[in-house]
């Protein structure tokens, strides 16, 4: 199959695939709220089902289905080689609805680029994969297994991923993974990630009374909110450090390796810190130095505090209780259990023993190798086919439920997709190009392709 | 006048003051919202009009009207001498009204207490003062001159009370003040106060950037949220000590005298442990030490903290800003003014200069001498007329506008009045007990019959 011109094929059929991607975005699938759960599983199941896979839903207690899709390979030679599709079905809300300037779940084309919910976050990558395997079929058959892992719940932060990856280890079995998300950047570089940090996202709380007082017994009562900011105020320094004892003792130092791809990768601090209206980086870090800090540290970040009273004016209250939400950002080998652990210990060392904890929600990090076959492979075709500068991020800054996945099915990650620079996932007028769709349906299509002859070098 | 018997004379005449009364509490004078306050002023400007008194009504722009009201003595020997009664004819909103068991703009007489927003804090002690003055007219006449001085702004922290004394000193000169407040507790002893705390209420803010971000962002980006918390947290320690250098420079040393007199005021601080629920107060303190730390350490309370996400659940966001609302409670002679200073030279020393402090409401201490003649007077009639025991605090633990009365007109200062222990003065179902009420009508009244002969000494 080397000497298909997947592009010109990609170009012939896209329009199709494009109205597939129309009619997924139609249905509103929020695992927020339940909506268009069972209609996104049914469009899927269907879709699959035409283009010949064999399509399992799993199910578990109290969480939305997860779709196993099974494409066998058409030639003898694949059989040995699998290759994983992750993605997901859910959206995030399309909240607030006044901001959008068409309707999130009516697609619409502008200028080259598709609106609507869930587009690049990640329909566009889950139909760009799912026309790749149809293109990789009409140009003569898959030269080897093709399995999707479709998840419904990644948007509420994949409560139940690592139970599904338990009960259907056996049968999600596969080589190497290609993960949703990926971009292209400002001066159209094509990011690819081979890892996402952990996190410990908890909820702090301290109680000093049944009762809120007047605040004048401040004088003889420790207020709830002067209790919990101390509490807070103890986990970090100015300079980003977390002050927790034994925090970092599972952290991995990068390898030179790791180090050297985060240096190699042009990161414009100075137009970040003006587009978020930031006079500085901790520690004053600036380009490659402030990108290895967003990379590959640890963090600590309070992401809600409340307590008393936040109106208008004066109330002289004296809270009884307060509430902090904390986010952990964590690095291979930190896990959310293990950071819990130490706060607590930490809490309880600096007399808030009282102070309680609770985990909203923990994801362990992963990072693939940058060495493994597979990293040079998907590099390779991704920029043979698109013709783009390549930037290999060691890791993304962000959290994920990549770790199930990779470490207990022992697969390398690779993390690329539809999106660009401009994609507003999460936010109002989410879109993508329909030109970076095209060039993806390609790109997959020849990584398919180029999966048979020796994905296990 | 001495052999007049007051309480008698009380008795014969409560059923009409009860009515004045009843009639005041109609008028719903919400300072909050501007609700009734012209109704306020014309009731009293007419009731008090009708007892021979000359009412002038003092306007400031931006401030709602405070009345002056002064009886001429009736007798020649009285004219040098001048008692001022400082009232408020402003009241708290009834909210939360549900919780009311009888409407509180509607006065109801229930097994000997009446109910309604303001009664005890402070329509029954400014009525009972009125009462007063009409039960000396009725036995020969007044001895001295009678002023009441009436804002309409005390429930919203008296904002303009230093520039209506400024601007109307000469005509508010009296020799001696008996201001609003003052209690019976459970066990029926009568609280007489002789000072008040003063307070620094600020908001602390701090921004960090122009959005929010993505909390992954913690890695390289301080959020308001940690920086607040940490700035909030340098300002007191977990025993109540503010750690704001020169916090403390002003503080008085209380005297041996007012050490005493604390020591002398009976205080279950295990009582008020359990009703608020709190397990300890600051440094163990119970007893007569909790008291002392009560009423004459200075204090910093947040009253509250506001930042990012404080919902259900988990949201990873980087909050662009945080506000605190912090609250100095203040002894002689520390100052607002000079309490801001020290935060903001504190903030800056440790590295947030750039949190911004916005004085929210300011009120200086003030404590009346123990060993003021007057005060000695005040207490000897009380307990002349009520047979009661007294307690005599040297300051309450709360806050209120007495400094510029007291220190800009030179007036010694003692608070007494109708409100009893459970008179729930801001809560739903405020009230009072009638046998208070025309107890202290009569005890008002030896107090103006006492103020003739002797008020220089």
């Amino acid at each position: 199959m080397r000497n298909i011109d997947w592009n010109q094929l990609a170009s012939e059929n896209v329009q199709e695939y494009e109205e597939w991607l129309r009619e997924f975005c139609r249905i509103p699938g929020v695992s927020a709220t339940g909506q268009g759960v069972d209609a996104s599983v049914e469009f899927l199941t269907s879709r699959f089902k035409s283009l010949g896979a064999d399509v399992e839903i799993l199910r578990l207690d109290v969480a939305n289905p997860a779709i196993l899709v099974t494409f066998a390979a058409s030639r003898e030679e694949g059989g040995n080689h699998t290759l994983l599709f992750y993605d997901h079905y859910d959206v995030q809300p399309p909240e607030p609805l006044s901001e959008w300037q068409s309707d999130p779940f009516e697609p619409s084309v502008r200028e080259g680029r598709m609106y609507a919910r869930g587009v690049s976050d990640n329909k566009g990558d889950l139909i760009s994969r799912m026309a790749a395997v149809h293109l990789v079929q009409q140009a003569g058959g898959l030269p080897c297994t093709v399995k999707f892992f479709l998840e419904g719940e990644e948007e509420i932060g994949s409560p139940n991923l690592s139970r599904f990856v338990d009960a259907y280890a056996p049968k999600l079995q596969a080589d190497a993974c290609i993960w949703e998300s990926g971009s292209r950047d400002p001066n159209e570089r094509l990011h690819l990630f081979l890892g996402l940090k952990g996190i410990a996202y908890v909820e702090l709380s301290a109680r000093v009374a049944d009762v809120d007082l007047h605040s004048s017994y401040g004088a003889i009562v420790d207020a709830a909110s002067n209790r919990l900011a101390r509490a807070v105020a103890s986990l970090r320094d100015e300079q980003g450090k977390v002050l927790i004892p034994g925090f970092y003792d599972q952290v991995i130092p990068p390898s030179a390796e790791v180090r050297r791809a985060v240096q190699a990768i042009p990161f414009e601090s100075a137009k970040y810190r003006q587009t978020f209206g930031v006079s500085r980086f901790v520690r004053g870090k600036e380009g490659a130095g402030a990108l290895a800090a967003l990379l590959l540290e640890p963090s600590c970040t309070v992401c809600g505090f409340e307590a008393g009273y936040t109106g208008e004016g004066a109330k002289t209250v004296l809270p009884k209780e307060a509430r902090a939400k904390v986010d952990f950002r964590l690095v291979p080998n930190q896990s959310p259990e293990r950071v819990v652990e130490r706060l607590r210990h930490h809490l309880e060392m600096e007399g808030y023993g009282d102070v309680q904890v609770r985990l909203l929600a923990g994801e362990e990090p992963h990072r693939t190798r940058l060495d493994d076959p597979f990293v040079q492979r998907v590099s390779q075709v991704a920029h043979d086919l698109t013709g783009r500068e390549i930037c290999l991020y060691p890791t993304h800054y962000g959290s994920g439920p990549m770790h199930p996945i990779a470490d207990r099915l022992g697969v390398p990650i690779v993390s690329l997709g539809v999106s660009y620079w401009d994609s507003k996932a999460h936010a109002p007028n989410e879109n993508i190009r329909l030109s970076d769709f095209k060039e993806t349906v390609a790109l997959m299509a020849g990584l398919i392709a180029s999966f048979a002859d020796s994905s296990g070098e």
